[in-house]
């Protein structure tokens, strides 16, 4: 067999046994080395390629389709900084968990710290961030080796998902010439529809034992919460709200935790938490006695102080495969088993438990008071607030919500209240970057889901470059940009005492006139002023199919004052009303 | 002392330790944790501090400036994905030998691994792809942990100028509250003009024993030819001139060597040896019988391929310090001494060496007929190598030019004359990516030294971004962007007559008008057609201060055609005269 036969082979197996393992989709970047992949990804009929020019664009552009359908995405570059420039989103997807097959090619050996052109140290590349690296052999494709480039694919895919989801690097080394052969004979090889590491793959349960000592530790309890971090497993809400309507427990549900919306009972979610925990006495009054928290810890800074006051209440922790998500150092037990079964155990394990009604019905009633000063009243030029209370108002049935990091998510938990609506929301809240945001969005919305992207203006200049792909493909969505003209969040933060400086450092405006990007990519561009004119131009860009770019300008003083004097009416008249 | 006493008096030495050092610039992204870092620089007088948004541009920027003063720079960012994104320059910083010293702020230890917010494994971050790592301690401030600081700081600026120059990194965990008061008596500390770690740091440099030694390797040779790879010791050039011209030998100047510009005698510069070493038979013709080669390989691929068919010719690579870059596997004698001093002991070497005429002749014929070829003709519409030959006539007399890899840095191989014109040339040569083009020449730019960046479309696409700092800062340059909307480079490759897939894979078009992005960070805008309307229009640039970006669309078959007719033209008059 010549070389060009051998590399096609070789390849051809690699690509084809992912498609077998569930890859259907690949982003892939320009370049040379990377040709055997990239042809033959773009030539296998299963597999859909995206193609995304800026490589720290393409990762998370990966990441936003792993996200939104919970599969594994792979990732094609060529050797050189262009791997490197995977890394931000890589180390997203390893801390919040999402799968992704990351490809690079490479210079062959002999072209190895030798000052050879555009060829880096690539083993290893990502150290501890990914959960499996490989290095792959120059190809060769007796049959013992294309079962090695099976097998390695089918590996890579199940890896990537193996436990707690999370990135994987394979690294091909590629020797010129590097176009494959696309006319040789059945040279997608010996596939089969079974993968090369076919696999049961169990989940975590407790058995009866375990579940009576659980409940054993609860009897003697009577102020209970559930906590929902941020999530994305479908049947959770029904599950959690179900043991919540069981036990009559109050459930702090975060935004991300795909409690708050859709058709389960949400009788018991508590979605005001935030803006009922501000104030240091409420917190006080409703010291619980237990907590059970599933997924990682809520976005909220109120609910970070209320577990930091009550250090020695009983909390449990629950992680579908393991983990050590607990910041604070309250006293915890970890529950390593699978949320949506443990929440089905512990409703059928005896005795049932009765905890004290008056407990929930005070946490109803301090979100009622809640819900009623967020909703109502309306500023003159509108404030971040209003126009996410806005967004959260229109935005359609059955449609995805990607929430940028700091203010826009920490907006999301305020407005964000319980609807019937099925709307899912996806995040970066893996390492919280401002990075990144645009093509995760656009990657979700690849799916064809409605898909809402929220963020601020640094955000979203951050990721500017995505904008292209949205172009390229003709991709829907709605951008709502939060313009505050720089680090919104740093006016809520002790440094903006700091006259000195700040501007400079803190306030970062980027003074850049956004609707230019959006003309040079193709998309439509709305501003709004008030409330009403953000809903109406909000609804429009719901019907254009395409591009939507809808900003709203805000000043970050007022903002600050205004979220303060929301807080204030709030705890007045929770603390002025009822017991 | 109180928490913010102590933090400030930490931060302060270390930040004041930098600059006695001799750090005097830092580039600084926003962010909340990295408050200590980003004040304190501010507030120095001796440190300007850098805003840009985009951690990814900032490295890159940073880069840029140090490239051009051949000085550290600083890298300030806060903890989390922000860090990631620095992760594209430091690679190159690696291989170019470029000193930043990257300083990330941190969570404190008890917020790391416990899914705290924003807290990511910043140890040892990016491998070995930094000199130096190192951990600061929480903030302390008694005597011994004032001078630990400063300690560090000194020795970090050291160790990113060690040997060969590249990146160090050191990580600061801080605790809130995060904000220094500067109103502190003594703030600054013990400084005085003497660092930390004062050193005189000597150049490596052979005895007169090796020196003879080498003399004598050469003695029984006729053939010898000096090659000059990428490098930047503004001497080195008068001094290989002079060797060139004592012994007669030809020097082939790669154009980022600094030799082909400047006003040392050039005699024996043959600049055209990409041309001329195209053809076979000429590679066989002049072969050599020894090399000398200062610095790393040249970007020639004719070159690679004449060194290739004389793999047993002597030959001598040269490193001020160490390295090994040898990418062929010629016969190879290392030599690790300064390249100026070398040069100068070489004159002063008995005996001296005196080498056939018709040798040096042979190859100022070949590079007279290659020039002649390559700088008459004109095309209708302007191609890729016209744009560049436009470019080296009009480019002001001591500027700077900041060259892109892929096709840019090829055609100025092609295309830069030697000329008495200073001009340094810079370029990013240690990985060769397409990213952070636009950061490195703005931050080239910011020395105030006349810059033009020359690079393609997808390089300029994939860091728009970096325009920004341009707009912020007002910064003088002129962008020349040949547009052939794509991966020009790839029209070269075999790949090419993959008709099926090409385009989309290796076409790339961005599909992009960037007279948007230009519009949107103030910028004037201009396009050309004809080389004589490029010249003017770059004329007109040099002489508005700010950012100008012109650009010249080509056709990538055009200009591959183009190429091709030229290399045969000189083939055809090289072969067929002379002897």
């Amino acid at each position: 067999m010549n070389h060009t036969e051998v590399l096609t082979r070789y390849t051809a197996n690699f690509v084809d046994e992912l498609n077998v393992n569930g890859i259907t989709d690949v982003v892939i970047s320009p370049g040379s080395r990377s040709t055997p992949l990239a042809l033959t990804m773009a030539e296998h009929k299963g597999i859909k390629e995206w193609i995304i020019i800026d490589e720290r664009s393409a990762a998370f552009f990966a990441l936003g389709i792993a996200k939104q359908t919970k599969r594994p995405v792979a990732l094609v570059c060529t050797s050189g900084t262009a791997a490197a420039n995977y890394f931000p989103a890589i180390v997203e997807a390893h801390y919040s968990r999402v799968p992704l097959v990351v490809l690079t090619a490479d210079r062959p050996h002999e072209l190895r710290d030798v000052g050879a052109p555009q060829a880096i140290e690539q083993i290893k590349l990502y150290g501890d961030y990914v959960k499996w690296f490989q290095e792959m052999a120059i190809p060769e494709a007796t049959p013992e080796m294309l079962r090695f480039s099976r097998s390695k694919a089918a590996r890579s895919v199940y890896m990537a998902q193996e436990g707690n989801s999370g990135p994987v690097h394979v690294n091909f080394p590629f020797r010129e010439p590097l176009s494959p052969d696309f006319s040789l004979e059945n040279m997608w090889g010996e596939a089969s529809e079974q993968s090369y590491m076919p696999a049961f793959d169990g989940k975590k349960r407790l058995d009866s034992e375990q579940l009576i000592q659980l409940i054993e530790k609860l009897k003697s309890k009577q102020k209970g919460i559930i906590v929902c971090g941020p999530q994305t497993d479908a049947d959770f809400a029904e599950a959690v709200t179900s043991l919540a309507s069981h036990w009559g427990l109050p459930i702090l549900a975060d935004p991300l935790s795909q409690v708050r919306s859709g058709q389960h009972h949400k009788d018991n979610v508590i979605e005001g938490y935030d803006a009922i925990l501000r104030n240091e006495a409420v917190r006080e009054k409703m010291k619980p006695d237990f907590i059970i928290r599933f997924g990682a810890m809520p976005v909220s800074k109120p609910y970070l102080f209320y577990v930091k006051e009550h250090m020695a209440v009983l909390q449990f922790v629950v992680e579908n495969h393991t983990g050590y998500r607990e910041p604070v150092g309250n006293t915890t037990e970890f529950i390593f088993a699978d949320s949506v079964m443990l929440c089905k155990d512990l409703i059928e394990t005896e005795p049932v438990l009765n905890f004290e009604k008056d407990w929930l019905d005070e946490w109803k009633r301090m979100n009622l008071i809640s819900k009623k000063h967020l909703l109502g009243g309306s500023e003159e030029n509108i404030t971040e607030g209003e126009a996410v209370r806005a967004l959260m108002e229109v935005i359609p049935d059955s449609s995805g919500l990607y929430v940028g990091n700091s203010m826009a998510v920490r907006d999301v938990d305020t407005f964000f209240m319980t609807t019937p609506k099925n709307i899912s929301i996806l995040a970066n809240r893996g390492a919280n970057g401002i990075d990144g945001m645009v093509s995760s969005g656009l990657g979700a919305a690849s799916s064809g889901e409605p898909m809402t992207l929220l963020l601020g203006d640094l955000s979203f200049f951050h990721d500017m470059n995505g904008l292209l792909a949205a172009k390229h493909y003709n991709l829907n969505i709605t951008i709502l940009i939060v313009n505050n003209n720089g680090g919104g969040i740093f006016s809520f933060l002790p440094q903006a005492k700091d006259g000195r400086h700040f501007e400079a450092l803190f306030g970062t405006p980027a003074d850049v006139d956004f609707k230019h990007a959006v003309m040079m990519y193709g998309g439509e561009y709305a501003h709004a002023a008030t409330e009403d004119e953000l809903k109406e131009v909000l609804d429009k860009s719901y019907q254009h199919k395409g591009l939507s770019v809808v900003e709203v300008k805000t000043d970050r003083t007022a903002n600050a004052d205004w979220h303060r004097k929301k807080w204030k009416q709030i705890e007045n008249e929770i603390l002025n009303s009822g017991d």
